[in-house]
């Protein structure tokens, strides 16, 4: 039975940039079909083609959203192919990507996962699709009935148990060590990797390893030197590289997919 | 007999960027005369001071948005000047830009065009404009009236016959060879002509050239091998090339204003 | 008494950029309090960690937004350390910062400024905040609290005459010659000054100096050849060099921070 009570709110994640009316024409769809939508931009920066930092930043940032909020992931090099479009149910939220990795991170804890079945939507009236471009042609139009309500999450397809892993592996996890990946760099260069502070919630002395180099855990860019390194755990929950009033990525040359090691120096 | 219905849609495309309040003052403005209107970015990455990718990709993009939308186009580099500002209707939408070219490929198919007479919209009580940002003095009050339905089209002054003719050459076309320009290159680095493809429907076998490389036509991004380079008819329904998973634009060196030509090889 | 009257509308000016999904958790959190706010970017290019550029575009595009809105400015390298935040009441607007200089120009002329204590906005149920990120845990929930009416300005600390002094300059004034600095840098590359058009309201031949090169005054971009350069009173009522056509910094090499001098030939 879902959960899902929308709640008129639309999010959108792309890597479709800010040149061209790309993101716009999907905002001119879901206002034609539900004018009353709260459409909001989470980021349209994803570096081209690549899923799992749109996934990344999808499952940490939907909770500050209302419960009945549809978030769009669309990073989709695979449109146009046979590649499934997935809608997932979590937390009484509803979550639509490609079926190619994006969700991944979300999927093992979703109370449901369809594959969206454009036939059982015929009441719709969607457009014949675009080769290229379903961000327009069938995300938006689906977010905007079902934020509307006219059509219920049960609607969109059967379920599925089957669905394409992601592209990074998952924290490897031992007694005093955890191993990760940067994921994303955010515009102060800050380094983020895809490692939970739960992860290292027993660790008495955690210290981070990036690209040789060793760098203490903090609490707030605040108390350090300007300049300074540090590691800390950020505002969404994972351990973050970050230069104090600086840019780490810049002086670093680190990286997305860069490895990441913590250990805790306390109990070795 | 206007067909124009006001939906409470206003969108905006400019060469403004992201840098400093330009837009949002706009939304302020409009904000403040009608607070219920929605308004959309179409984009604000138009390269500066060139009107023809504004026009492109408003009358592209407009048919996705509610009929009774009002579509703002901004590059203007002759504002503070002479220059009449120019309010078309088409298809149930209106559309508002300088006279500069930028609305040429749209306006020989209007149901009719003015030129904003600020005299009889005295009522309106706008501020004295400053002569460098009419986006925010005119553009802005004035759609913000239009879409409240304060103001009628035909309230916005006489029609006219006469305007500013585009700045780029429309397709020249024969019965096996159709040639245009590269209008635009969107974040992925493909590259967009405007060539529509319907002036290459009847081609059997079509073959692109740009730049001295030849292109097969496909259908997708997603049928190609990665790396590789293809002709296709994007979601626009314009001819634009692109590279698999890859930037077209920075491979190939080309850019706005390249020529490309369209031949049938099929007929040859 | 407070004029403030809330009309529904925050605005948001920061350095977060558009990468990552920072601003939009902002309006995510925003929108669970206060579903019919109306949520304005005013621009979040703000160079990273400098508070003066985010105060001088606040201050010069508050007068557009209705009465009743409030203004967010979040450039907060001191985030996680002691730093106070301010709420500031000017012309029936509220504008809500860090006390780090970012609303120096601003404050001489608020009707009151208060210390947010988040002690006496318990019934808020606001998150534990985050030591980097209180744009999203305190900034966000509080202005949809206020914009929606359930917290009153006063609600939210006590007054305060005591506030941290701007970065920049004042522009220093004699009778026939104003010195002055470059605040910030338009997409357009013109360069904009702190020095109001009143400071030179009796100068009967103004010359402005920059980086060793004296530029004659206009009235619009419009009037003079592409290429050339001129100095006009902008929109925003400060003094700017621009390139006609032209990105004038880039090719005179100036930045933020360059000082700027207007001298009255008229009176030599």
């Amino acid at each position: 039975m879902s959960q899902f009570r929308p709640a008129g709110v639309i999010t959108i994640t792309t890597d479709l940039g800010h040149k061209g009316p790309f993101v716009g024409v999907m905002k001119g769809v879901i206002a034609t079909r539900n004018p009353s939508a709260n459409v909001i931009d989470v980021t349209h920066d994803i570096p081209a083609h690549w899923p799992p930092e749109a996934g990344f930043w999808i499952s940490r940032a939907y909770p500050y959203f209302p419960r009945g909020s549809i978030h769009l992931g669309i990073v989709d090099p695979g449109v146009g192919t046979e590649r499934d479009i997935l809608v997932a149910e979590i937390d009484g939220h509803l979550f639509i990507a490609p079926d190619n990795g994006l969700l991944a991170t979300l999927l093992p804890r979703a109370n449901s996962i369809r594959k969206l079945d454009l036939e059982g939507l015929a009441g719709l009236h969607l457009p014949a699709p675009s080769s290229t471009f379903h961000g327009r042609d069938i995300f938006a139009p689906v977010a905007a009935e079902l934020a509307a309500g006219n059509v219920l999450p049960e609607d969109t397809g059967a379920e599925t148990k089957d669905w394409t892993p992601g592209w990074l592996d998952e924290p490897e996890v031992s007694h005093n060590r955890v191993s990760g990946v940067i994921v994303t760099i955010d515009a102060f260069g800050n380094l983020i990797s895809n490692v939970d502070a739960r992860l290292i919630d027993g660790f008495r002395s955690p210290e981070v390893k990036l690209s040789g180099r060793r760098f203490p855990m903090q609490t707030t860019y605040g108390r350090a030197e300007p300049g300074s390194y540090l590691a800390l755990i950020n505002s969404f929950g994972v351990v973050e590289i970050a230069r104090v009033e600086g840019n780490a990525a810049e002086h670093l040359g680190s990286d997305r997919g860069a490895p990441l090691i913590i250990t805790d120096l306390g109990t070795g």
